[in-house]
């Protein structure tokens, strides 16, 4: 059980006293010489920790019946849409927040109450919203040309749809700025100065039930003071919107937690956990008496993932050296994308360090998982493990070279 | 047929008076509807022509054959994989270039002489490199421990493989970072400092036939005098190795050729054709004797595909207005990840014009198409076509937010 206010370091995937990773019972290095032998595809691969998904979902669970507060707790099948995990999260009682109409199917094949399923998205299609609406699904628009595509649909099928309103409170999420959904220059979300004209449209219509409003201002959020400054912000507009006559039962403040992907390196970087999250905000969501609907992805599967590869070999050029691993882009996009850090660490003895920048056998410089970091001298075919991979890896990976994904 | 010297902008894909885009005989728009009609998922698509692919190929060819040089033009798979194309290509003439055993699997399948084929790769696994090997494929080693991989798998085998080595001659295309993969701080290829080891290994091997060198130094060139310095850095390497008592029968100056993305709004940027890169190396091949290898992939297939989407809804913040469309980062990925320029155009008439930011209905500020362009103004539904999307587009495709892929 994760220790309240902290993030939960629980030791899911650690390593042996003889220098072996393990997953949960299972030490990864057994786990990579079976999948070898069973096809030259074997490697690399995902593994997944359903404990660590337990403790993750826990922390916010936790908190959020502390301060007894009526919640629904959304996971965002965009991070990771492996239909076991889904399945596991349904039954820690989250439900899925969708992105598409194919994220709504599968979230129904997974076996999602499709009442408590909310449906985001800056351009949904036709068919996608008849299926959410069909399913009675909680749609959250994100422009005024949405509220008008969503009634129209409701209204042909005779349907009353639940909606919310996704406002752009224009906060800068000090993130990366692909991961930065909530400012002015992004595409999502209604600017205050269109919420009037969003309930007027959204007010006059007998298919449109409003139930809330929404907000999703980034990713990778480490900064707990922008989840409040997000909250304050919301709470204004729910006040404006009940000046305006209207009840609402939801405030759906998204997601967007980060973690701390240099834990292994930086233990002093305090990111806030699950739990920490729900502190900070409980009492304005208390005060208002909404149902507080969470949208997180990352803070609940990135650390229960790992990628799992091994070396090719090792070369060098006049300046560095070079790690050929089998793992690539193709599988973990997000240091070409982002720049973004990902702890990588052998799963199997060795002895020395050596620099090495890590890198995938696709033909592109982009494709490297590291850059002249730290490691183990490792040998040709040892195992490594790329680090919080669950989340925005499987789900962003392509066929690039035509390698096969992996899931 | 292209005009010799010029890049060939044969109208292939056109306008009609009227205000439709064709490509070649076809209205593109019917097309689309068409599509529409059949499948809920029948927007966006890929659209090829085949007439472009031809007159890209010729460029090379004519002057291939003008200079009477012995060649083997090899199509990069990687480019795009779709088999159809591959066909095509290979009725013209071309052989194809690998960077895994499945674009080799693939190009078997699509009917290729496997003697002429060409195998690179910075991190050839054990099963690819048997796959090559057993059919005759030419492999392209990029390192020390690549020759030993190699080495060591046609001796299991019995067989001798014909190799080049992959030389990094630290030569600065001009180009995006992660497109720059012959300087001295990529992974690929051997360092000048590590060619007579590279002789040592292979002309002492009974299992290798070293038949020539190989470089690629990078991807959207556009200084023809980069592809000079190329081939007077790699004949000193020739003369080198000729020192050293080899006779090598190929010179493969790899790919990299860019195309000028921007020709639409740029019309004097002058981007040199397969032709005239030919024209600017011709005398050194000739003076040197060797079978030119070229591997060219964006400068055959990039001008001949488009992605045919259609406008979802036109929403405004404070600052901009979005056009959202159909299509993605998931389909054309080179803006989010190099910052590229694709053109956009309307495939049928509308009136007046109007600054836009193009942007897909993927949750992540990273899905734009293009930022803050000049179109004209479209309804809802209104047909586009992003153009040059025949290269490094549906080949990095990904079901990002579980978008179905489109080939």
């Amino acid at each position: 059980m994760p220790v309240h206010g902290r993030p939960s370091f629980t030791g899911v995937f650690h390593t042996s006293p003889d220098g072996y990773l393990f997953c949960e019972d299972l030490q990864v290095k057994t786990v990579q010489d079976e999948f070898a032998k069973a096809s030259e595809y074997g490697s690399p691969f995902f593994m997944y920790s359903k404990r660590q998904i337990g403790d993750n979902v826990r922390s916010y669970v936790e908190a959020l019946q502390r301060h007894d507060l009526p919640y629904i707790l959304g996971y965002a099948v965009k991070a990771n849409n492996n239909l076991t995990i889904l399945r596991i999260l349904r039954d820690l009682g989250c439900t899925a927040v969708l992105v598409s109409g194919n994220e709504l199917k599968l979230a129904m094949l997974a076996g999602f109450s499709t009442d408590k399923l909310v449906f985001n998205g800056n351009g949904k299609t036709q068919w996608e919203i008849e299926l959410a609406v069909t399913h009675d699904v909680m749609i959250n628009a994100d422009s005024l040309f949405d509220i008008d595509h969503i009634s129209s649909v409701a209204r042909q099928l005779g349907k009353k749809v639940k909606m919310l309103l996704r406002m752009n409170p224009d906060i800068d999420p000090e993130v990366h700025r692909y991961l930065a959904t909530g400012s002015a220059v992004s595409k999502f979300g209604i600017p205050e100065t269109d919420l009037d004209t969003a309930l007027g449209k959204a007010g006059s219509d007998d298919n449109i039930d409003l139930v809330g409003l929404h907000c999703h201002i980034g990713s990778t959020i480490t900064n707990i003071d922008v989840f409040r400054a997000t909250v304050s912000a919301m709470l204004r507009y729910n006040n404006h919107v009940q000046g305006r006559g209207f009840r609402l039962k939801y405030l759906n403040v998204g997601g967007g937690l980060g973690i701390n992907y240099r834990k292994y390196i930086q233990v002093c970087m305090c990111i806030p956990s699950g739990g920490e999250l729900i502190d900070s905000i409980a009492d304005k969501i208390k005060e208002s008496g909404l149902c507080l609907i969470l949208e997180p992805g990352r803070s609940i599967i990135a650390s229960a993932g790992i990628l799992v590869s091994k070396v090719i070999g090792i070369k060098r050029n006049e300046t560095r050296s070079f790690l050929v691993i089998d793992g690539s882009m193709t599988e973990v996009m997000r240091p070409c994308l982002y720049g973004a850090y990902h702890h990588i660490q052998l799963i199997e003895p060795t002895s020395g360090t050596r620099r090495y920048s890590v890198v995938g056998p696709v033909c592109e410089c982009g494709d490297y998982l590291a850059e002249d970091i730290e490691l183990p001298i490792p040998h040709e075919g040892c195992g490594l493990a790329i680090r919080d991979a669950g989340a925005y890896c499987a789900s962003m990976s392509s066929n690039y070279n035509m390698r096969v994904r992996t899931i």
